[in-house]
Order: structure tokens, then C-alpha cells, then sequence
């Protein structure tokens, strides 16, 4: 690709502001494929006050996301609400992520220029799925979408940090989700300010309502003592449990029943995210604490993710790896020493101890 | 912690060799940890020639995974065989990890000495679950358990890196897990060698059964063109689509039907298992490529983990990260510039293109 110049990114900020959908596409491409223009543009339309609501949709496949993402869409817009949705596709190379069932329940939303639907789809391996989700939204945001909602899938990592950017988190079940103990292995429950249990009228509804209002009590008590640990953030000390756990203590968990398909229950639903929403931004120093906590945290995940980037394109990673493929081969190393040898190759000399391997000193 | 000394660490390794159960479980606690000891005492315990037969067993939650691994384990223990059992458990903050309603099934193997169970948790947030769980199982390798089996759950990226790190990999269904497309939508359709329908009593065994069936037909058929990407690696180019895809167009993948609390299927699935193993053992050049691919994306895998590691406790960074968020407050750069130039303080000079952020050229 020719490199861009500054005026042509500066050209698509100003189109990204206006509300321009195909520069919004662009600008969600270039940040897709972590580009330095992208960075650049990202610099350009950053604001320091966020101006969106951020709501996460996460749940089991089949819990019906999709269909409660549209109907609070509908909502939204008939209170004249611009929306996004950056829907995450934990995409299965398998099917070639082509997968869109989903998607054709959104297609109501397709022609209305006041929404803007995007797929973010994981691209190979190299993770940075939860940073391109939020720095799409950044996009979504500087074109003066009010509300974002994030669509996720499954308890992976990504997906827990995309869900740990978004201000409100919903998180979807239905009664078939499998008994409590299962649900609760998942992962996700921690992550959950309200919880809905769609097709609620299904057999299983009301057991699932008593084992989820079990848990939220289970939860009160803990939430008091402990703060939850942040999975958004890197693995130090001061970074666990600092993303969510400080505001949070103060929001009663509310648990939401629906039938999305017939729409019934959304605007109960609609009315607890809003009132999470509200009770996050009563307090200002708290809201702003939150703030600054989730800056913290995307910070060591942006730099994790440029420096791995970066490393993995290193000159002579190539050549070293097939080399020492060929010495284990051969007996004369074990990818353990491989590994200690490599590392002390791509960081500096100088670097503090700790990441040198075979000190004898344990970490 | 203190430091350790050489003849500690060969000590150790001496006796996890012998199948000491109280050196097995410290060996892989150091391992956890992520010590430099656990790293040397993997050298010395290293093998260049398998000698354990790796599976993995996954799903979603509330398939029963558990319940075919206890019976799997029950039929290798009748033939004499030594199980080790790395039970990854994606555990959730909120419960403390506590919720072991799985392992209460497994306790019938609790008092034998030829099963080793252990639960590799999830700790934080820095990854190398699946680097662990890996080198866990080096462990068990080098105690003399033939069969390990690695039960996960989830479609995480730790997830799937731990199951492209088995030899032959079982996804294990229910009717309930809803319709097909939505399973599709998981991500792991593609990782499966053998799918069980495990409780295939309940109403919708059929139909998945059909489902399955039609996905394998077309996989068959793309999988002749296209080689899967691998996401144990890193997203280079050329280690997409090596890990697995080589020897497994010659697999013909098989659907099991099983009904395990009750012990049923269970026969035919362990005979399923050997099947494959013995056809991706058949060709001794396609088995020895498989087995280097598999080296090559451990080998970025590992030292990704390490590079984050060292790099997350370099000296200055929390300052850095400290001081970088004042200014972000006061309005003089925007996180992406922080994050540009903290990559540039973190990275020596000298470091390639590519890493360096800002220079106009796109990668």
C-alpha cells in the first residue's frame, strides 16, 4: 500500500465527523488493519470526553443478542438516537466466517442512515480484536453516534475485554443455558451489570430467575470485600480489579425478562441500561475514577498489542526460528533454551531483570 | 521467593520422572508460576520424542465433557494405561474459581495412582494459559502418562491454542446447543477431529447429527483448498494454516453418539480417538511435519508470552504509564500518541520498521 498523507487522513477525520458512512467504513478499515495511518487518524478524532454510551450485549450463542441488539435499536431510534453496533465475530475460519444468520434479523436497520452496523471479525491470531472493537467505536463516537452497543459471543479473552470497554454491560440468557453451576463456569456472570433472561417464557425461566437473583446475592457479599479482577488489562498488581469494582458496589444488579422476538420486555430493559447508565455518572469523582481506570487499562492493552506487532516483524525472527527449529531437531536444544536464547536476541542488553531467562532468581 | 538451586531442579525432575505425585503437582506449580526454575526444570525434562497420545475435549458448557472424561479415563485405566488429566478451567472472579460441580465426577478417580488430575485456572489476565496447560502436560509426558487428556471449555483464544496443541481433538455437542448455524458461530466446528452428541437420547440428536454431518461435507470440501488457520500462532503468514491442515485431509472426521452418565457411546468413541491417532501416526513424514509445525507455533507462542512478561515488568513503565495519563487528562496527547511513544521507549532504535509508529507508511 502507498503510504497516505497527512492531509488525506485529516480529509477523512472531517468526513468520519460529519456523520459520512463510507468514511466511517474507511476510517473502521484502516483501524482494522492496525495501519499507522489508522493510529494517526485515531489521534486525530480522539476526544477526551466521551460522548457515547457504550452498552456491551454478551451471552451463550443462540441466547438471541442479536434480536434484543435490534429491538433496543428500534427503540433508540424512535427516540431519534443515532446508533452503532460493532458486532463481534469470533469468526470460524471453518466457514470462512460467512456465518451471518444473525445478521439477517438486523437487515430492518440496514437502509436507516441513523444506524451504523459493522462485523468486526478476529483476524488470524494475533489477537488486538478487543482493541480494533474499541477504537472503532472511538470512530462511531467522533461521527456522533450516541449510543454503541457491542455484540459478543463466548468467554474468551477478547471477549471479556471488549465487554470491560463498554460502559454497561447486558449479558443474555435463556432458560435452556444450562443449570447454574454450568453457566456460572462460563465465566461471564462477574461481567454483567444487568441480565436478561430472554424467551423467558420458556420452560426453565423462572429456575434460571432464582438462580441468577442467588448469585447476584452471593455476588453482594463478595463485591464488598473484593473487587473483581480486571481481565482488560495485563496481569499487574495495580491494574486488577481496578477497571470495574470502584463504582460498581453502589449498582444493584438488575435482572431484565424477555421475549425479543415479540419485543416483549425491552422497555424495562432499555430502562435498567439507561439507569445503570445514570447511576455510573451520579457521583463525578467516581465516574471520573472509572474513567481514568479504563483509560489505564486500554493503554496496556493498545502498547501490548503494537509491541507484539512489532516484535513479530523483527528482521531476523524468521531465520532464528527455523534455525532453531533445525538445533532441537538435531538434540542440540530444548525449546525451552530456544525460547531463554530468543528472548535475550530481541530485547536490549540492558533490559531490567526478570526477562532474562536462567538467572536462577524466581520472578 | 528464594532462588533455586541447580541440584533442586534436577532433583525434581528426577523424581517427577519417577512419577512422584507430590513432584508433579509442584513441578507444574512452578510451571504456573512462570519461574525461571519451572522453565530450566522443563529443559531438563524435555523429550524430543513424544511420548504421550494429547486430547483434547471441548464444547460449551453443560455438554458433559467431564462426564466422557472421567469414562474415558475409566477405559484407559481398565487397559493398564497412566491418565493425566489437565482440566482448564476458565474461572470465573466472581465465583472464585470455586465452582468444581464438574470435578465432583471426576472424583471416583481422586484415590488412583495411574490418574493425575489437575485444574489449570486461569490466573489474571496475562495470558499463557495455553503455554501452561502445554507445559503441564510436559510434565505429565515426562511422569509417564500415556494419555493426556486436556478438557476445556469456551471458544476463547487460550481455548482453542490449548486444543491445537492436542493430537486429536473431540468437540462434544448436545442437542440442546441450539441450531446449527449458532454452533457454527462458536469457532470451533473447525478444531474438531471426532464430534460427539453426547445425552444423543434427547430430542434433537438427529438433527444436529444431520447438521454435523452437512458441516463436515462442506469442510471436506474446503479443506482440500483451503488449509485452516492456526491460531496457536502469531499471525504470521507463514505459520497460518500450517499447524493444522497438513495431515488431516486424509481424516475422514466422525461423528460418536454418546449418552456418557450412562456409559454409552463410550467404547466406540475411545475407538474413534485411536483411529485418528493411528491415521496421523501412518505417514511417518506427514507425522514428523505435523510435529514440527506444532514445535513452531509453540515456540511463538511461548516466547510471545515471555516477551510480555519481561517487557510488563521493565522498569520504568509504570511511571511512564503514570505520567502518560496526566497528560492524556491535561489535554497534551491523545492516548494513541502515548502509546506511539511509549513503543519507541520501549523498543530500541534500532528495531525494524514497522514498530515504529507514525512514520507515514502503512504495513
Amino acid at each position: 500500500m502507498a503510504s497516505r498523507r497527512t492531509d488525506e487522513i485529516e480529509d477523512l477525520a472531517q468526513r468520519v465527523r460529519s456523520g459520512d458512512r463510507r468514511a466511517i467504513s474507511r476510517a473502521i478499515s484502516w483501524i482494522e488493519d492496525q495501519t499507522p495511518a489508522g493510529r494517526k487518524l485515531l489521534d486525530r478524532l480522539y476526544s477526551p470526553r466521551p460522548r457515547s454510551h457504550r452498552v456491551g450485549i454478551t451471552g451463550p450463542p443462540g441466547s438471541g443478542k442479536s434480536t434484543i441488539v435490534s429491538e433496543l435499536t428500534r427503540l433508540l431510534r424512535a427516540r431519534g438516537e443515532q446508533v452503532g453496533i460493532l458486532a463481534v465475530d469470533p469468526s470460524s475460519p471453518f466457514t470462512g466466517g460467512a456465518i451471518l444468520g444473525d445478521r439477517i434479523r438486523m437487515q430492518s436497520h440496514q437502509g436507516d442512515p441513523g444506524v451504523f452496523i459493522r462485523s468486526m471479525a478476529s483476524r488470524g491470531s494475533l489477537g488486538g480484536l478487543a482493541t480494533a472493537t474499541y477504537e472503532a467505536s472511538e470512530a462511531l463516537e467522533a461521527a456522533g453516534c450516541s449510543r454503541i452497543l457491542f455484540e459478543t459471543v463466548g468467554v474468551g479473552q477478547s471477549e471479556l475485554e471488549i465487554i470491560e470497554a463498554a460502559d454497561t454491560t447486558v449479558l443474555v440468557l435463556v432458560p435452556e443455558s444450562g443449570d447454574g453451576v454450568q453457566v456460572m463456569k462460563a465465566g461471564l456472570m462477574e461481567a454483567g451489570d444487568i441480565f436478561v433472561i430472554n424467551k423467558s417464557d420458556r420452560e426453565g425461566g423462572d429456575r434460571l430467575h432464582k438462580e441468577i437473583s442467588l448469585m447476584i446475592e452471593m455476588g453482594r457479599e463478595r463485591r464488598g470485600a473484593v473487587a473483581a479482577p480486571s481481565s482488560a488489562g495485563l496481569g499487574l498488581p495495580r491494574d486488577r480489579g481496578l477497571a470495574r469494582g470502584v463504582s460498581e458496589t453502589a449498582w444493584e444488579r438488575r435482572i431484565c425478562r424477555t421475549v425479543a422476538l415479540r419485543g416483549e420486555g425491552m422497555d424495562d430493559l432499555l430502562a435498567s441500561i439507561e439507569a445503570h447508565r445514570d447511576q455510573i455518572q451520579s457521583d463525578a469523582a467516581v465516574w471520573s475514577a472509572r474513567q481514568e481506570q479504563r483509560l489505564d487499562s486500554r493503554l496496556r492493552t493498545q502498547l501490548r498489542d503494537r509491541i507484539l506487532h512489532g516484535l513479530w516483524k523483527a528482521g531476523h525472527l524468521e531465520e532464528w526460528i527455523g534455525d532453531g527449529l533445525g538445533r532441537i531437531r538435531r538434540g542440540e536444544i530444548s525449546p525451552y533454551g530456544l525460547v531463554d536464547e530468543l528472548v535475550r536476541r530481541l530485547l536490549p542488553e540492558d533490559r531490567p531483570a526478570g526477562i532474562e531467562a536462567g538467572k536462577g532468581g524466581d520472578r
